[in-house]
């Protein structure tokens, strides 16, 4: 089934249940009034959604509306976790290469995670506004899960039975902001301003057979200003899948429901043609295409975003519908 | 007033409101069922509960009781926001000089934060569960506090405007694990397992005249197996405010109610006699007192904590009352 939280003023919402093809959406009260409610108590309340899901799917119940994105907060609003992994080795790879510096060891062996604040989510289509240009504004195009309860110790096959839905993330990010805090050693803080989620989080039955042992096999589309920057397969070249992230977070405390935890970066490696390196699938990230820059002609070319831009991050399921819904987000400056 | 927690098998417990003397408690139900809810709803909800605080206050309301800290979540045993700072100078002073490090020098002008999980804490009274000892287990004696909605772009001073409660905080930490975390670069996250928090939080104005511009002029007492190691003054050395540290946060995004915001260890300054460094404080974290060690005798000779030790973190007001009731913990080895 898929879900949306629908904006009316309040801090969390209404949900909506929203048909498979993004059509029709059914406000779900009288089963739960907000997502959180949902995944706090998933195994009662889930099949009740999913028959309203089947409802709106079968027909036009008398009640259904015309779903509207503009409309959607995240589904969940605000969250009690986000942890945001960095699972795409590649990502990392071309990054340091740019800047000569090697891929220590043990990123190949345990996921890189950072806690990300979750108190203030973006709405699929809501503006991002920043105070600066200058802080290096940045999209990050993301898969991310929410969760049940996981215990502490979980193992990362363990973990992947504790996965209740998936979203897309756009994960902003200030890239000037980052060299400094990451220099005081206490990692991202204020580099990582309010994260925006797909107007709809989805079921796993939802991605049909692209979900793959905690991987998503579907391609996730990047347009910057109208133009298409990522082609990125989500899947293949996962480093790390969702199990694997979810029990990294397990090595030391529980992780409760309604947790969200993002993939990181998607990204794809060149292919060889001619002896030269091409990356073919794009970016999903600036900061990504400047360091390829960099490894090919010695500096970045391409700016980061300014007030103004949009970006738009959109997956399509096997059968060329849209899974989630498109995130579509304008850089604003702030106050405006 | 003073509010807590009660546990009633549910993911955020019963709020109920606490005599001044932590002696009798009485639910708020009919005023509000969560904590998270008062700071939703503060103008219109705090008046309220602060009727029926007097009225325990008072006299003995109908349905009164005694209180019971081991009865209490953490005020918020779920947050949206986690965000702790290290906001003593001194401490860090004393963690770099001991491995030979320089301060950095920003790290006087602006705070060092990090973002903690927030999906599941501890109530003041709860086993602190861990897999193994070698991991480093150590308590860290905090003050905290709980906002309101603070907007991006804050400054220090309208942050502070946005500080609902006080708490104390155990910010539980695992040593060992923090060396390879912060190696990696994205900061602290596997070593920082689930926060313990006071059995009661407290508006500041029950602080009184201690609640000066952001700090809090009490002293933290730490008590580990029974024997004092901390008598550390929370105020005077704080290096930034709480206003501060909201303010740091609020940069680049909004600061959401129901945000905990915390000190960092509570660290004071030796004094000299006869020209040597004498701790007269004491400590408020192991890894203190091996930085002293280490700086006195060139290693550290007192280890962390073992699976039975226990851990007591106290504050008493100007009255000579607990404030906020104290933190009792015992390391349990996870699943025993």
């Amino acid at each position: 089934m898929k879900l949306a939280t629908y904006k009316d003023g309040s801090r969390d919402g209404q949900l909506v249940v929203v048909s498979r093809d993004l059509s029709t959406a059914h406000y779900a009260t009288g089963i739960a009034a907000k997502l959180q409610q949902v995944l706090d108590d998933w195994n009662f309340l889930a099949p009740q959604l999913q028959d309203l899901y089947d409802t709106v799917n079968g027909g036009k119940p008398r009640h259904a509306f015309p779903f509207d994105p503009a409309q959607c907060m995240a589904p969940l609003p605000r969250a009690y976790q986000w942890a945001d992994g960095s699972a795409y080795i590649n990502h990392v790879e071309l990054v340091r290469l740019a800047r000569n510096s090697k891929v220590p060891e043990n990123y190949y062996t345990e996921p890189l995670m950072y806690q990300g604040g979750s108190d203030d989510f973006l709405g699929a289509r809501d503006d991002a506004p920043f105070a600066s240009e200058d802080w290096g504004i940045d999209f990050e195009a993301e898969v991310a899960v929410v969760t049940g309860d996981v215990p502490m110790g979980s193992t990362p096959e363990q973990s992947l039975d504790g996965i209740r839905l998936l979203m897309l993330a756009n994960d902003w990010s200030l890239r000037h902001l980052i060299p400094d805090e990451l220099a005081k050693g206490f990692g991202f803080f204020q580099s990582k301003p309010a994260t925006a989620f797909s107007p709809v989080a989805v079921t796993l039955d939802e991605a049909g057979d692209a979900w793959q042992q905690g991987k998503l096999n579907l391609t996730v589309q990047s347009q910057w200003n109208g133009r298409t920057v990522g082609m990125c397969d989500a899947g293949q070249e996962m480093t790390f899948h969702f199990g694997q992230l979810i029990a990294h977070i397990c090595k030391t405390r529980n992780v409760r429901a309604g947790s969200i935890v993002g993939s990181g970066t998607v990204s794809n490696r060149a292919i060889e043609k001619d002896g030269k390196k091409e990356w073919v699938k794009g970016y999903s990230c600036i900061a990504e295409k400047r360091a390829i820059e960099t490894i090919l002609d010695g500096k970045p070319s391409t700016d980061y975003m300014k007030f103004g831009d949009t970006i738009r991050i959109e997956a399509k399921g096997r059968d060329g519908l849209s899974v989630f819904g498109a995130i579509e987000q304008r850089v604003a400056r702030q106050g405006k």
